[in-house]
């Protein structure tokens, strides 16, 4: 490998520069080996966030974080792969019972997910809510969960993009997370490593979304598209709206209740909306142009799938979930529509409320978190409940109503019909 | 002390906003003790470079670096103190005749000096190759020797400006040096401290220096002129030529010999001329306008006061200086006048002989470095010697000599004459 100078490389990028396939190579091989220093990457980052990088350079920073770990190989097996990634958002519990549904249809869906950190949540911190599911499976076991099942959520072991889980953790912390090129790299390594076949990409936009406006949004997605289409992975994109939360159910085991209602053929109409949409565009991907996945959420094809998918990994599909100690609900104040009901008020109250975790190393409560009484757009009158939070600890009430200040707007008329899909690319 | 946090305000730096005082209070504060992380400092480091402070955000700056630690007050002395500060060039030994020559007139000159890192040399690696000199004194020593002898260069003790000690260490392997708010923050922070009455900027500006045009140069002394007279310490700047090296010798050793022929009443006239200059404008802010410094050099005066400084601190001023067991000469290989010898060529080669170090933890030779024959402007004769190269280690030549390709050009006609002083502030 050739040999580069981390300085020389940050003040290259600092003056605009473009760093060359070798260089990117190199910077990210001895930033997993440790040579790199976390000061300097961080300084990289930063030059990164605010001078850009080209597709280039972006194609090749995520081939070079695949490199510096294991791949997966599902190719053995007789389904088809599709896999779905979410940028976050608040009450995106959309993976729970998208998994299942896909696989009801033969395809298999290798979903390798993450632990919730600040305001959004996490796929692992849902479903370990429901006692007994274990998160990490060996490698030989999601082969054979893949093969026998067609369905494994799971954390992604240690040996896939290493370095991009040292840069993510390194990024949380030095306020270089909203970077296209990082994001871009960071997801799409992972996903091109893990093996799938195919990939949708749920990007949301808004308030509760890393990528606040349209634009964003659609370069994001866009960059992505590309660096999977161009590794040999179908990808396509949704952007979809995070102005308001998804469903009525925010926090870990509220999240798996909402899920399992959709799984029933019931629950929200904006979670079952995203849902079908998300399942109907993995089947495509795969060839499957006939399906009608709003009928498997209906007749309990995708239930039974979710019950075998969470047995395999040791839990109870029929366990109680947990429930917080404390509940506190909120009045609305006003009659009228509630024409705003911030996404990221809630998230980051919810997240307050225990929901999620401060630090990598904090625990969450499973039980704690938001349930909507009405959603934006609806109408209310004023006394009647408009949200319930839970909590095991009452005293941080307190601090998760004020996150909600200037998140919840009534007026006379109704808002404009809101629209969950955005554009597809 | 207000609470911030440091991800919120590189986010704040890197979109472009404004730091309050108390955050920057807390920033550096946090730094010092440990709180803030070196990979947020080198975040925040990078978004300043790239998105500037404003002059308010700069005093701030320096205010908390200076907080940081102790203070030196020399207001008992019954001479006035000047000091002077030169952003670094190559071949730039101006400190060492310029200190005793102004201490000549009965103005005490406290300096507190650096090392060499990079291309550009360090004051105090320069003296340490006189047998027996000592870099490190206590504060009570170096007020001793002021009321004594009115002359001491030493280095920075680590009670003043810890916070600048730790940053500046940082941003040499972050790629964030060249931040004018950066730089004019570290070298006022530790000046003001040091608690001198006046202070003479040298900034250098060309291929050598960090500076490399006029207008980042001029911006860079105004902002620092500024600090240093909102906080009580009469301040002026020249800026001045780096294009090409100052005087014929560069390495440590070879420097201290040739600032021994400037004391000596000789030596080459860009660096006398400079020594005069600063030394004047030195004396006139300390109210002394009548003094004719070239006079001090001619008559020996200067040179008493260089012998009393040196054994003050244990250095023998008449011990033979180390020399390099390996010298390798290049010819002209043209015959015309010198119409280019790049300062940064010069610097990087001089370095790569061993007269610099690649990384703190490293020693320097004493003997390595250059001695140029001829300089840029003078006319030369193919085959007749152009500069001697100087080391410890022959292998070390063709790497030096690489790093002169495309530093060196002939012409047929005179260049125009080189301006030494090229502003004043």
């Amino acid at each position: 490998m050739a040999d580069f100078s981390a300085v020389e490389l940050i003040i290259a990028k600092r003056e605009r520069g473009e760093l060359s396939t070798d260089a990117i190579d190199w910077l990210i091989a001895n930033y997993t080996s440790g040579v790199v220093a976390d000061e300097q990457m961080s300084a990289m980052a930063m030059a990164i966030l605010l001078n850009g990088m080209n597709r280039r350079e972006i194609r090749d920073l995520t081939a070079a974080m695949i490199r510096s770990g294991e791949r997966l190989d599902f190719s053995s097996l007789a389904a088809p792969t599709a896999d779905k990634h979410s940028t976050g958002g608040v009450g995106d519990k959309i993976t729970l019972p998208l998994v299942p549904l896909v696989a009801s249809f033969g395809v298999a869906v290798p979903q390798l997910s993450g632990r919730g950190l600040g305001h959004t949540g996490g796929t692992l911190d849902k479903l370990e809510s429901i006692p007994g599911w274990r998160a990490s499976i060996s490698n030989a076991e999601m082969h054979k969960q893949l093969a026998e099942v067609g369905a494994v959520i799971c954390a992604a072991g240690s040996g896939l993009a290493p370095a991009d889980r040292k840069l993510y953790a390194l990024r949380d912390v030095t306020g270089t997370v909203e970077a296209i090129p990082l994001i871009a790299s960071s997801i799409m390594s992972k996903k091109i490593a893990e093996g799938t076949g195919s990939l949708v990409l749920d990007v949301k936009v808004g308030s509760g979304a890393f990528m606040k406006t349209l634009d964003r949004a659609r370069e994001l997605a866009q960059v992505m598209v590309d660096l999977g289409n161009d590794s040999g992975v179908k990808t396509s994109a949704l952007l979809t709206d995070m102005s308001t939360p998804l469903g009525l159910k925010m926090g870990n085991a509220l999240e798996v209740e909402e899920s399992l209602e959709v799984l029933a053929g019931g629950g929200p109409a904006d979670v079952v909306e995203i849902t079908v949409e998300l399942a109907r565009e993995m089947l495509k991907l795969s060839g499957i142009t006939d399906a009608d996945p709003a009928a498997a959420l209906r007749d309990g094809r995708a239930m039974d799938k979710w019950r075998q998918m969470i047995a395999a990994q040791g839990g109870d599909p029929d366990a109680k979930l947990p429930v917080a100690r404390e509940s506190h609900t909120i009045l609305a104040t006003q009659t009228g529509h509630l024409t705003k009901l911030d996404a990221l008020a809630v998230g980051i109250a919810s997240w307050r409320l225990g929901a999620g975790r401060a630090r990598k190393e904090d625990a969450v409560q499973f039980g704690a978190g938001i349930q909507l009484h009405a959603q934006q757009g609806d109408r209310v009158v004023a006394g009647q409940p408009l949200l319930t939070m839970f909590t095991d600890e009452p005293e941080r009430f307190e601090r998760a109503e004020q996150a909600l200040d200037g998140g919840i707007e009534y007026g006379n008329s109704a808002p404009q019909e809101r629209r969950i899909i955005l554009e597809r690319l």
